[in-house]
């Protein structure tokens, strides 16, 4: 069974070396009294022993046993009952959570760190409480002070869970169509009714309570997506004294049979006239939900990072010891049978490109947690605006970039393992089935393309691609930046980048598909040049320091090197596929296919 | 549960219209007796009904139960031994056999587009007669006279199945360090020790017997792949009057538990002191069984072409129902409450990069097909020579690009189905479960490479890619060719491979690393290259017969622009990786990693 050791030094570089993360806290009020290197760095080593010592035993015994189901209730898998209680004993639940309910106020910039850990260690498990931190969030920003006493003290230490309930069976790219109804009642209340299906954690047993979040429609509401709103609706109701009262009318109908994160129960929910309150305004409630789902956005993107991390542990740790055949130049160990296989050019290729994709997506997450920082805690409404901005721009890129490359790298790590790579004991095909779901599940990453270019970039008329660009030229342009080796392929792959943007802008004015047509590929492309940045970052920092400590140094240098050569020139290929129209995907008239 | 209707129509598109199948076989003395057009028809009808009907609903059922294990004995799972007994009733296991023990004698083309059908109405049960045909094909060519008249009737009647014993534990893709021991007998034979891994349709109870074709070393043999015979091992040894006699001692240990082909029994197969017979000359057994691989490597690159058949017809099916969302151009079925999602562009991307990759494939495996044909059955020395060079040349590349893009397509059509595509009762999840193992056993991916770009080109001196030029030029200069619009890309792709090729082989000479650092990149452009080739010969005949049948022919034509337009353009960051060189490939130490 694979082992998962947290990449602690590799995420203190990019924490405190690459983005200088204490600086930043101590600058900013609300985070000076909480956290600074020393905590931060604590904080990280604790989610190191919880993650790799008490879960990531339990990720192959819980995709064999699977969530079952059995009369309306869900047993998860052997293990989870008690690792869950001492999980949620180190408060990691409530790790950003807000300080005035039970949360501990942590940066998010070091939250991401822990949820990378959390995803390595096992995704089905994570998810029962990645859940739980986003229904928080949107808690705190949207529901009324009553709701938020009642809920979130209970939901950041973890004894009560969260979930998100969007997707109904005829609903779910397009939330416009749902039809859970909300019934308005003489107490102020609600009687939601309706059906939702893909309900991750919607029933389990390891909480005494589950707070589901609904979006659901009043009787008044005008159609589609203007008339959603949405409902707090608990599984047992709370009574005054905060003890656990009557069993709402919601119950799990079954679960999901599925490719991978077995262990993470996808429940059909039925609520029956069950008694919910609404967060935040009437048929706003979409608006309210993206809090949320911005959330998991970006923490379904970490997931892809966790699952090639882990990934890469082992399928490093398989080229060390498999020996087959000799080196290209000739034997490297002569005294045994055959090389071990990271001697092979090839095998190289695929570790490096994981390494550099691993590590790309870590600094991006990091720099992502850095933009949410400041939107949260900067008492600057400039810097907090351009950082709302920043973090809207790279949300979708995140979620759905993590994930391709997420499952890129996956599969690089079974194809290392040759053979054995498809054997379930060995680990590597469960991270394929588990990283899979990423792709899909939280807005598919078309959805995220379509949400990039047409909201993010088009609609705002370039002004988020132009601080994104801002940013680039501004690190070229610094002493760090122009002093490593990479400025020029940075700054040609942004101009690249540029340019596309700029003639998307002019064809979907006169065509609308064209922004569909384009929207993966400009995805894939606006991923490589911020990748290129965060490489570029790296290896500014790697050279400066590299006499400091040449093995870990020269390594970053080396990948960044890798990273420029190998995976960078891709962007060719998606501008010219961008370049070459929407035009080509309508040749065929439906019933041709 | 999904359908598979055999795609008949454009089966014979390919081998009719593109490739003049008829012509050839006319032309071959061999074949003009066995088949003409109406047969060819007749067979593949009866083929789509058998794959359709028979085999394609135990795919989902045989998954969920899957191949057992007990005490030695192997079960398939329900209606698998049922329908093995119907199906080589048709004599479907030699097709393509030798008609003097059996076989049918009928043409390569002709059986690549059954073996697609097979494998896209399921793996599993595809490989239980793959693994059969292969090793009549290496009986055939290298066994004593009394072997191939005991063993082939039976083995191409399917009563008898057919293994292909090569890796053991410590030996893989590297088989020059096996260990399996044969110690001749004073009877002539051999007795057997040793453990195979990995022995598909090692154990099962499908047939009466099954034939092992195993790799072992002589007493004397020499070290390495030098040292290695080909040995005939039964499960039952066969009595004189062909009746089955005592019980030879090779047993199945154990069977892997895998990501998908699960009802594919993959044994672990202990030989004892078991009776053998030598296949072939002594020492020589690896080029015996490199006649198997062979088959079986282009009948593995078909199973990608079959899974990305199988997943395509169902996310078109599902593409036509589902309802999410409106057109971009707005409402295009105003009456219901959303348009199918086919009218989405990113879904058409996702479809039509399965079209044009399965199409091109299946082209591709007909020309392989073909060029098997004239060299087994033309009496033109010159032609014979040049056909098993392009045979040579194009089978890695069948293998390994078929498989890549079907992993491809695959992941595109479980995408299509959003979250339902996660669900295994949906039947996509399976198909990426199933495709992913054709990209690791027959040799991986990453061999076939080493073997295209090392062996098959660079060793030659670029003599068979001068002949795979050579069809691509003649094919241009000629009047259907120069017809068609894509003349001009096909001629600048193929000039950009035939650079990076003569840049390679000046490389290679200095630097033995280069070969396996650019082997994947290169195998790709060289499959991007060929299925240009292809999809310019489609459109030559589609634009030709276009007035004749409208619908089908603009579909041709519109598929291959969107080849040329948004999937050849792949090369470019292909051609940019492999120029980068094999430097960034090793800036890391070993321990860097």
């Amino acid at each position: 069974m694979p082992e998962f050791n947290a990449p602690l030094r590799d995420m203190r570089f990019v924490l405190h070396e690459v983005f200088d993360a204490p600086a930043l806290w101590a600058r900013l009020p609300a985070l000076a009294e909480t956290v600074d290197a020393d905590t931060a760095d604590a904080i990280l080593e604790e989610a190191a022993k919880v993650t790799g010592q008490l879960l990531a035993p339990l990720n192959r015994s819980g995709d064999e046993e699977g969530a079952r189901f059995d009369g309306g209730a869900v047993s998860t898998p052997a293990g989870f009952k008690e690792a869950y209680a001492t999980y949620i004993d180190g408060g990691w639940v409530g790790l950003a959570g807000n300080p005035a309910y039970g949360g501990l106020g942590m940066p998010k910039m070091l939250a991401v760190q822990f949820e990378e850990m959390l995803y390595a260690a096992g995704s089905s498990f994570a998810l029962y409480s990645a859940l739980t931190s986003g229904a928080c969030l949107a808690i705190d920003a949207h529901a009324s002070e009553e709701l938020k006493q009642t809920y979130l003290p209970r939901l950041y230490s973890g004894e009560w869970a969260g979930t998100m309930c969007l997707t109904e069976a005829h609903s779910g790219s397009d939330l416009g169509l749902l039809r859970t109804r909300a019934e308005p009642q003489a107490d102020g209340s609600y009687a939601i009714s309706g059906s939702k299906i893909f309900i991750t954690g919607g029933e389990q047993d390891l909480t005494a309570n589950i707070v589901h979040l609904v979006l659901a429609r009043l009787p008044d509401a005008p159609p589609g997506s203007r008339g959603i709103s949405l409902f707090l609706v608990p599984k047992f109701l709370v009574n005054a004294d905060g003890s656990l009262g009557a069993r709402n009318p919601v119950a799990c109908g079954s679960i999901e049979h599925k490719m991978g994160i077995k262990a993470s129960a996808s429940c059909v929910m039925n609520f029956d006239g069950a008694t919910g309150w609404l967060v935040g305004e009437p048929n706003k409630g979409l608006a309210a939900m993206f809090t949320m789902m911005n959330y998991e956005r970006l923490s379904i993107g970490i997931q892809g990072i966790g699952c090639a991390e882990a990934s890469y542990q082992s399928a490093v740790a398989y080229a060390h010891e498999r020996l087959q055949s000799r080196a290209p130049g000739g034997a490297q160990q002569p005294e045994k049978s055959a090389d071990p296989i990271i001697v092979h050019p090839d095998v190289r290729r695929m570790l490096l490109s994981m390494k550099a994709l691993t590590e790309g997506g870590r600094a991006f997450a990091t720099w992502v947690g850095q933009q949410l920082d400041l939107a949260k805690f900067t008492e600057d409404a400039t810097e907090r605006a351009q950082a709302a901005a920043l973090v809207a721009l790279l949300t979708p890129v995140a979620k759905a970039f993590f994930t391709d490359t997420g499952l890129e790298s996956c599969v690089h790590g079974q194809q290392v393992f040759g053979g054995h790579g498809y054997i379930r004991e060995w680990g590597q095909e469960q991270l394929v089935r588990d990283v899979r779901i990423a792709q899909i599940y939280e807005g598919t990453n078309g959805i995220q393309a379509l949400d990039l270019l047409g909201r993010k970039v088009l609609a705002g008329d370039g002004a988020s691609l132009r601080l994104f660009a801002a940013e680039i030229r501004a690190f070229v342009d610094s002493p760090a930046g122009s002093a490593q080796p990479h400025s020029a392929e940075l700054l040609a792959a942004l101009e690249r980048l540029e340019s596309v943007s700029a003639w998307l802008g002019e064809q979907a004015a006169a065509n609308p598909a064209q922004v569909g047509a384009a929207a993966v590929d400009y995805l894939h492309l606006f991923g490589y040049v911020a990748y290129a940045f965060m490489w570029a970052r790296m290896a500014a920092v790697a050279g400066e320091r590299r006499a400091s400590d040449e093995r870990f140094y020269a390594a970053k240098l080396a990948t960044a090197r890798f990273y420029f050569a190998k995976l960078l020139p891709r962007i060719h290929s998606l501008e010219a596929s961008i370049r070459a129209g929407s035009e080509p995907l309508y040749g065929l008239d439906a019933e041709q296919f």
